[in-house]
């Protein structure tokens, strides 16, 4: 351990010591270094997608399944749309130095509220060799220093993005140091990183579960955790079902494998006569297995729906397939409720012509994201308007939701005065 | 271990379940509950200062010192402070429901940020008893629980003001459940409670440096650190040198046992031959025993007045009595360089007339309050006008300086449309 605790250490304190010429660099000069990175990346397109064949080569041959090879693929396209990404941050606004708010105090002090980078950010991620442009391009227009480590499997492919991201910065004249791959994918190295309290300022996990807990459990330095998203949608019954229909189909089936895909849809038992078998049918048109409560399996079973009883563990879980809960709940109360026990806090929506009911659904859900008459996959950074983002905290602290450059900065006091002291 | 840990998440499942009841409060009950809280404070005034008694005897007995033994001290004028304080927070502004920002999105889709509690606040802090209202009663405010662990010295005075609490929070009709007092001060039932991620949303240590890091390093529960200040003045060539000497007389001498206090004086070379002499001997006519780098010794023995030689240990140690290192320094640049090597990021000033120097101190250094012209003594929650404050955050996640009822929020998105859906 204490080979490996000193060499991520060293890795460490370069990134620390490139943090603070980060900080003090210009607007112009982290955009410059943006736009060498897109350029460094087009112009790698055939080295970075031959390590990516080398990496892909040894999972398939290790036995990984399909969804994993594709998470772990590059192809011209995708590195295309890596330097895409990365052009798009370079033009998003600069969070650093902005004034958030202002005021004077009666003895005359002026107080002003004013973004600074966080410091390290560490980055655990595991297959998507894109995550490698897309979170140092954030962590560098925010004035932060990335380290990067990405999981084995995707090293010679993140590697060769290094790179790219290495001479971008130097031809901008910031410090290399400043995106750093972690050279060293053992879990022995993870955890000697997580205990650099002082030297790294934050820890993002992205990945399965599995990864986040582990990360939770074991890390001294700060965590902002990106746990799932198991989310609901709510047909109340003052909704208007045409709108329930392209909701409910949108959140489930345009995208299942995703954090903000609907889990369970909740149907008011007021309307469920009428409202389930039409939802119901909808979602088994686009080939969404149902496993419904015992009330669900009865009105869809008389309406000629096929439906399977669900189990306890069916509810609050996070299937990430075609696959949807489905419950009937006894009103407004009875959504909160359930939603309160099973929800994860990441997006729930509700579906309601009801100005009350909405007004009380948004007050009452504890959630990242609580949405009205919308789908829940717009709980996004892009889609709600950040730009783009480095991923969805579910924990309160710190940011809740989608986290952008400017949830990658934290904020001082500056105090101007003309000699004040304290009485 | 495992009794101690089934105690404490007890305590703890309690606290999560009164946090729902919280969040969902009306200011209007949760005022009354405050006042309600001042009032039983005043009223048991006799059985408080009783309690109290009892604490101080066996402090005492068991040889603590007049420091120790003043911060534990309730007398009825602290009782009444304590009850004031309350009161001010029951004027204080509710942040709960507060919209920070809102935009509408190119699809109709409007996005609002709204302010929610963060949900169960765990205080652990040391001998002073008054932290126990004025916690319970700033995590109330922000419709959060307060789990309150102080110490086992002052553990009758707390329970006298725990009861306090639970009267006023009853008499409200919110539940008792809201502001607990651990009641096993053991070290066994603090690293149980630190444990409890899920349960608890937020830890707060306040006391020496010794328990904040025993619970960074032993935290599996959020913790926003209040470590110790090591505070500059920095007095630059263009000073003007009759404010120079009221800033650093009032950051050093007003109150030196406390985080905001200056720890060391820098002087600009090129003004030390005139400013250091002048500041120096301000500084010792309040007392204050001067520990100079070796340009300063000579600097002040030449011009008679009293100093010994620093050692390097000096140099970024937080005294908190009336001693300051005093550094002479070439210029801004030197100031820059010694503030990132020896500053504690808590509080930093500059003393200028110049403009481009204090842009740059300002832009440059990193601490929760950059100060230009005005005492350091200002980086206080009071002061800067957020009302009381849970103290001043050092680490830059989630708060960095005074943390008032704001900074125990977390804010959710809120998002309402007319049946978009996502392309």
């Amino acid at each position: 351990m204490s080979t490996t605790l000193e060499a991520m250490r060293e890795v460490a304190q370069r990134a620390k010591a490139a943090s603070r010429v980060m900080a003090a660099a210009t607007t112009e000069q982290k955009n410059r270094a943006l736009q060498r990175i897109a350029a460094e990346l087009r112009a790698r397109t055939v080295v970075i997608v031959a390590a990516n064949a080398l990496d892909l080569a040894d999972a398939k041959a290790s036995g990984k399944n399909e969804a994993f090879l594709d998470r772990l693929m590059l192809d011209p396209s995708r590195v295309e749309a890596m330097a895409k990404a990365v052009e798009f941050i370079a033009g998003l606004e600069d969070p650093i130095g902005e004034v958030t708010e202002s005021w004077r105090r009666p003895n005359g002090l002026e107080v002003r509220k004013v973004r600074l980078p966080l410091g390290v950010v560490l980055m655990i991620y595991e297959s998507r060799p894109n995550v490698t442009s897309d979170a140092a391009a954030l962590c560098l227009k925010s004035g932060n220093v990335a380290l990067l480590r990405g999981g084995s499997e995707a090293f010679r492919s993140n590697r060769a993005i290094a790179d790219a991201l290495m001479h971008g910065l130097s031809s901008a004249g910031l410090p290399t140091d400043a995106a750093v791959l972690v050279p060293d994918t053992s879990r022995e190295s993870m955890l000697a990183l997580l205990t650099l309290d002082g030297l790294i300022d934050l820890c993002i996990p992205r990945g399965g579960e599995g990864l986040i807990r582990f990360v939770a459990e074991n890390a001294r330095v700060p965590v902002v955790k990106h746990y799932q998203g198991v989310c609901h949608v709510f047909v109340h019954a003052a909704a208007d079902l045409e709108m329930a229909e392209r909701i409910v189909v949108n959140a489930k089936a345009s995208r299942p494998g995703v954090c903000n895909a609907m889990e369970c849809l909740l149907v008011d038992e007021a309307i469920a006569a009428t409202a389930l078998p039409r939802l119901a049918q909808a979602l088994v048109a686009k080939q969404v297995e149902l496993r419904g409560c015992e009330k669900t399996v009865a009105a869809l079973r008389s309406a000629g729906v096929p439906v399977t009883p669900a189990a306890e563990a069916d509810f609050g879980k996070e299937f990430l397939e075609l696959i949807a809960a489905v419950k009937v709940v006894p009103g407004l109360e009875g959504a909160l409720a359930h939603i309160a026990r099973y929800g994860s806090e990441h997006t729930e929506a509700i579906v309601t012509g009801s100005r009350d009911a909405a007004r009380r659904f948004t007050r009452e859900v504890c959630a990242s994201a609580v949405v009205v008459n919308a789908s829940t996959r717009f709980n996004d950074g892009g889609e709600l308007g950040l730009g783009a983002e480095v991923g969805i905290s579910t924990s309160r602290l710190h940011a809740f939701g989608p986290m952008g450059v400017r949830e990658l900065t934290a904020q001082k006091f500056v105090v101007e005065g003309d000699g004040q002291v304290r009485g």
